[in-house]
């Protein structure tokens, strides 16, 4: 059974007991979160979100670049009024550079030299760098808040970076 | 208490009884989900992942084209080998045109014009263009599983795309 057929038969459980069938599209708490895809980040048990809460915009490091257009759908269609950008401890992207990996894909005959694959070497340096990026962005809003986080894996706990 | 308070202090009895300290970087069930930001995907309980399962990308749509940078950190990297890219009923990409979207901030003094808002309107095309869309990028592999499903908002049901 592969990963995918597991996760369909989950789904059936999940389905045959649903009971949230007329959410509206909006997010209720108005809150839209932008965090890594990092398999230890269970974003609904860590962060207290149930269906209809939030929305959540993951990539690797979550970064803001990845994620304006889906921060502008998120404000001008569907209401959210708050940004939370969440990067964590012992991410991924404090092991590489833009030149390794670019190296590897090389070595298996990808070119990858176009790519920013957006690596860091400092978290909360990581999250201000975001937030910056947010701040210059004309296309997202500014007169909402805007907070940055790192969540620690080996914890549990989120802290804020000031 | 904004939305983000608020997920502070859920997040602090998440960490009081937090007891997954030691989970390694790479997913346990070597899977990379691509889904949309929508709030009414509860994307652990619904695919029945928990911490440490998957890589979790989610933006507007959950489209490829702002997955490929995390796709392929996930694959080259931390070794997942399944794909599952998840639209959904009800999706807010449905619901305008990059047309209408660049009228709308440009109402409000904002210049869009460049950027793809990827919406669509028809949901098993829109997961079948995502899908050749990983098929004909040259950075992901293309050895493994790649399957597309639309989850049903209305249900919790997962149904496969063929």
């Amino acid at each position: 059974m592969t990963a995918i057929d597991d996760m369909l038969a989950t789904n059936q459980k999940y389905a045959a007991g649903f009971t949230k069938a007329s959410l509206p599209m909006p997010p209720g708490k108005k809150l839209a979160i932008v965090t890594c895809m990092d398999a230890r980040i269970n974003t609904h048990s860590a962060f207290g979100l149930e269906e209809g809460d939030a929305h959540v915009i993951r990539n690797a490091g979550g970064r803001i670049p990845d994620a304006v257009r889906s921060l502008v759908i998120s404000q001008e269609l569907l209401g959210t009024e708050e940004v939370a950008i969440i990067h964590h401890v012992d991410c991924g992207m404090l092991t590489f550079t833009d030149e390794s990996l670019r190296k590897q894909l090389r070595e298996k005959g990808m070119d990858a030299d176009s790519i920013a694959f957006a690596p860091f070497d400092d978290l909360d340096e990581s999250v201000r760098t975001d937030l910056r990026h947010y701040q210059q962005c004309p296309l997202v809003r500014h007169d909402i808040p805007v907070r940055g986080f790192v969540f620690d894996v080996k914890s549990g706990r989120l802290n804020e970076v000031k």
